[in-house]
Formats: C-alpha cells, structure tokens, sequence
C-alpha cells in the first residue's frame, strides 16, 4: 500500500509529515510519497533513519496557502503539493492522500481532480468527535454550507459506512442533527431531510438534537456543512477553553499543585480522550478515491494516527462499499419513482 | 416592582418557585405574584416564613405540559397558568413575568398575549453563556428556526441593549455566527444579513465562528434560532458530559479522591463559573414586556436569579431602549430608501 502524503501543509510543514512518514515506513510497513519541495523534504529526511525503499518524493515547487481562494488555486496552481498529490492520487500512483493544508484546496482537489464517485452528488468532509460512547462521526463538518435533502441522504450513507468499515461500528446508528427530536422538528432543509432518511439504506433513529453530539448519541450525525462547520469549532473552542482553566486551576498554588500529582493519571486518560491527535484526520468522503484532511496544526503525532487512518479507509475498502451502496439506493429510488 | 411567577412550570414545581419567590420576597424587597392552583400554592407557601404582603396569588387551575403544541394550547387553555400570566402581565398587573414550563407555550404566550413591540419583526429567545471572558448573549436560541436578514438585525439590535443595560457591557459588540471570518463566508441568511448588520446602530464586528462562542469573542452572538439551539445545547451537553469525566476522575480511587481535596476550592470555581443556575434565564426579547423563560430544571437558586434578572430588566428600563433604537433603525433605513 501506498500513501501519498503533502509534505507542504500544515503548521508544522514539513517537519511533521516527514516524521510521521517516517514512523509509519518503519511501523506499518507501507509506502509513503512525500509531494513537496525536493530539496526541502530531502533535507529534513536526512535527520532520520528510515528504510529508503519505502519513502520517495515526488517534486512540486508551489504551496496553496490558507489565504489563497481555493478552487483557482487549485486550477492555476500545477505545481502546487496538492495539486500535484491528487494527480498521482487519480492516476493510481498511491492508494490514498493525506494533506494537513488549506481546507478548501484539498476539496477542491478532491472534487475536480480525484472526482467522484458515481451517483454522489456532494462529497462531504467528516469528522470524528470523541464523545462520552465513544469515537462518533460528524458529517458534513464544513465542505457544503448549502445542501439539499438528497445530500443528507448520502452524507447518512457514506458516514454509515465508513463507521461500519473503519470504526467497527454494528450496524452505526444515524440521525440527522435538529432542534428537536419529533419528526416535525427542524427547519426546512432537516424537516425534508427526515422522511427521505427512513427510506435510506442505513438506521436511522430521526432527529438528535445539541446536547446528543458529545453524549454520543447516534454512530453519524448528519447536517449540512455550516451547521457542522460551527458544531465542530464550538466543541473545540469549548474544550480548549476548559483545558485552559483545568490547567490554572491545577497551577493556582502549591497546594493545587500538590492536588495535581495525585490525580496526574486522570487527567492525562481525559487529556488524550479529548485529543484530535489520536482520531486522526477528516476523511472526505464522496471522492474516487481515498482524501484525507489532517488538522492544520497537526504535530508528527496527529499526521501519523492519520496515514493510519488512510491504511484502514484503504484496506477496509471504504469506497467500494459506499459505490455499492449508492447503486442501490439509487436503484431503489427509480423503483419507488 | 411586582414580579409574576408561573409557579406551575418546570422540573420542581411549586417547590423551587415558591420557595425562590419567599426568598426574593425578603432578600430583594419586591412583590411577587405566584400564578397557578391556589390549594397547592399556599400549602407550599405555608412551609416558609415571609412578608405576607409581598406574595400573592394568582390562580389558574391548569398547566401546559411539554407534549402539548403550544400554540394551541395557549390559545384554547384559558386558564393555564403560563396563559394567566401573560394577561396579568399584558394588562400591567405585574412589571415582568417568568416561567420554567414548556418553552414553546412561554414564547406563544408572549408573542400572541403580551405582545410584540412596534417595529420588531419577531422576538428572539437570548441566553447568556458562561465564556472565558465572562457571560455573554447567544440570541437566537430558539425562537425562531428560519429567520430572514432583517430578524438577525433586529436580534443584534435587541442583544445589544441587553447587555448594555443588564450586564453592563459599554458598546457591546455584536458578531454573526458563520462558517468562516471573511465577510464573504456563512450561508444564504448570514450572507444577505452581513452588509445589513455594517449599517445597524450597533458595534458590529463580523464574522465570528465556533471556536469564538466560549472563548467569549462577542458581546452578542446573533444567529437564527435553529443554529442557535444546536449551539446551546451542545454546549450544555458538553458541559454535562465533562462535568460527569471530572467527577470519575476524582472519586476513582483513595489516591484521586485525596487529590480533590487539594483542588477542591478551585473545582467549585469552576463549577459555579458553569453553572447556569448562577445566570438566571433567557430573556424573550421583542416583546412590549419583559418575560424570561428559566431552564426547565431549575432548582430555588436557579429561580431566584432568574428573579433577580427580572427586577434588573425591568429597573434598566430595556424595552424602553428597544423601542427608541427600533423607532431609530427604521427612521434610518426609510431615509435611505
């Protein structure tokens, strides 16, 4: 198997990438591509052993920033890490691409260059949240602001399945994010949603509502991309600004600190419960193949949980199932027309 | 001042109303109206002592539980005590009414009894959050699932006044909830409502996202009523949720447990800092008299805040506010049409 990783993206370029790749060369035993600047990347390589056969680069002299408008960017920019990456991912010259880079390239990339999948409309980006069952999926966390009820539909498959594949979730729960439980509940994008959700191919327990999102509630969460943009950045702000008191709390005095060593274990199992670093990235799902969206301020860590990731959305055959799957629904749906 | 008191709504009536109105009674020095079934009031009453000619009561012998549809249960249960209340208050018999039962019958009661003000489109449910830089407004949180441009004005308009004149913010400063910073980002409503919002007499400032809610960012929060219920009650079930972690964390073993004692203080910092009961209710704004909807749960503490915001909402003469910069937004918006 191989993983085309953008060396370029991310905070901590290229030196997080490049030793995640190499950790996961040594430690999975799979191929890495690292795309970005030759020179660059081999400089920061040489500070590691590694085993050479398993790691290449592939050049691309150009970077997409975060300030760039990302769909001309990804259009004029030939020579960008991203750019460069999906091309070798829609060619088959890797199995999957992981880029810690500017959101909206990667989509952009995904959709124009990777394409696809037949039949979805509207790839979405999914994330996973760890909530108090358990690692839960959010999708869509900001690819679409605008959606259809159609979209949700596919955003329940496609998250069903990668929580089934991935996740080892039975049968994964699904409902669609609303302020209400009843049926009649929610605005009119979610109240159209929900009667076309209980024909879906998954199972769907209707509405959940806010206070469901970190309880864990269903195995997929549906809503559209501004709903799951914001829920996404409130969950983390929320949990940045309570580790922030946490840890003034434990640091107020030398009693406090006192306290600290002896509940120190806790509260490192809470800590790496609440880490994105362990869950690794955004898969986008909807695309031909395999996309993965790393957090921007990703350390070695956190890229290396994500090429992880890319090996089980790889060989767990995520894309071939949701292919499967959309064949029938629509299907289905020209039968019941 | 005369406070109405639906003693009938919520989790723990009569007991917390009742026992939080004696409380106000003597501690705050204004009169109280308790609304709902006289045989049951008064033998709850009998428990305390208090100034008799402070509390009265108000009967109506029935109750609007949480599975009704409000609506229609505001308008065919004449003497339900929300529906009482709100006619004492239309008619002057009380300075503010407050109520802990069904959200939905409160918001029905004040838009089709009490009344909107002249020129607000549609009353918004407001709720302050407990932030890193204190509390501050979400407006909408619930009222209103699909708003147009103008609502969102008129809520940042509303909030603005609130906190100005109950939390003593000088200049508030108002943000739109939206999937990005740039004035381009947000769906269809915070798109169209951004160029509106530059020109509202308030201190706007864009933009905000997620991540700003609890770091506190705006003084007001202004999103549509469906946004603005999955914020709030993600936010309160991620406080739930890590309230419970904490909570395994320190009682886990003889080690931890003698760890809280050391950090004991500062646990009930920080629990009081979160604690919504600590922060009264949410204010319906828009309409011609204050009405403050407390959480379904409250206990007697979280009652007796929500008393004490009533007499400060109505000391701080908001409506009044209201009304002038409504009368002035609408002077404006003619002159340049």
């Amino acid at each position: 198997m191989k993983i085309i990783v953008d060396a370029m993206g991310g905070d901590h370029a290229p030196q997080a990438p490049v030793e995640a790749s190499v950790r996961a060369a040594g430690e999975l035993g799979i191929d890495i591509v690292l795309v970005g600047d030759t020179p660059v990347i081999e400089k920061e390589l040489s500070k590691y052993k590694y085993p050479k056969e398993r790691i290449t680069i592939a050049h691309a002299p150009d970077v997409i920033s975060n300030h760039e408008e990302p769909a001309k960017a990804v259009r004029h920019k030939k020579g960008a890490s991203v750019v460069v990456a999906a091309g070798m991912l829609k060619r088959g010259e890797g199995d999957a691409m992981l880029s810690m880079g500017n959101t909206g390239a990667l989509l952009a990339a995904g959709l124009l260059i990777v394409g696809r999948i037949k039949g979805i409309v509207r790839p979405a980006l999914a994330t996973i949240l760890p909530t108090a069952k358990g690692p839960k999926l959010l999708i869509d966390a900001g690819a679409n602001t605008n959606c259809k009820p159609e979209n949700l539909v596919q955003f329940g498959i496609m998250g069903s399945v990668y929580m089934e594949n991935v996740h080892a979730a039975k049968t994964p729960t699904v409902g669609i994010i609303s302020n209400g439980e009843e049926e009649g509940k929610g605005d009119e994008l979610t109240k159209k949603a929900y009667p076309k959700m209980k024909q879906a191919p998954f199972n769907f327990i209707g509405n959940i509502e806010g206070r469901d999102v970190m309880e864990g509630t269903a195995d997929v969460m549906v809503c559209d991309g501004f709903v799951g943009n914001v829920i996404l950045k409130t969950v983390e702000g929320m949990g940045h600004v309570i580790g922030s008191m946490v840890k003034q709390l434990f640091t107020k005095n030398l009693k406090t600190k006192i306290g600290a060593l002896f509940v120190m274990d806790g509260v490192k199992d809470f800590k790496r419960m609440m880490d994105y670093r362990e869950y690794g990235g955004a898969p986008l799902l909807g695309t031909k193949r395999p996309v993965i969206k790393g957090h921007g301020s990703s350390d070695a860590l956190a890229v290396f949980s994500a090429i992880k990731q890319a090996e089980k959305f790889v060989s767990t055959d995520v894309i071939k199932c949701i292919e499967d799957k959309i064949k029938y629904d629509i299907m289905e749906e020209n039968n019941n027309a």
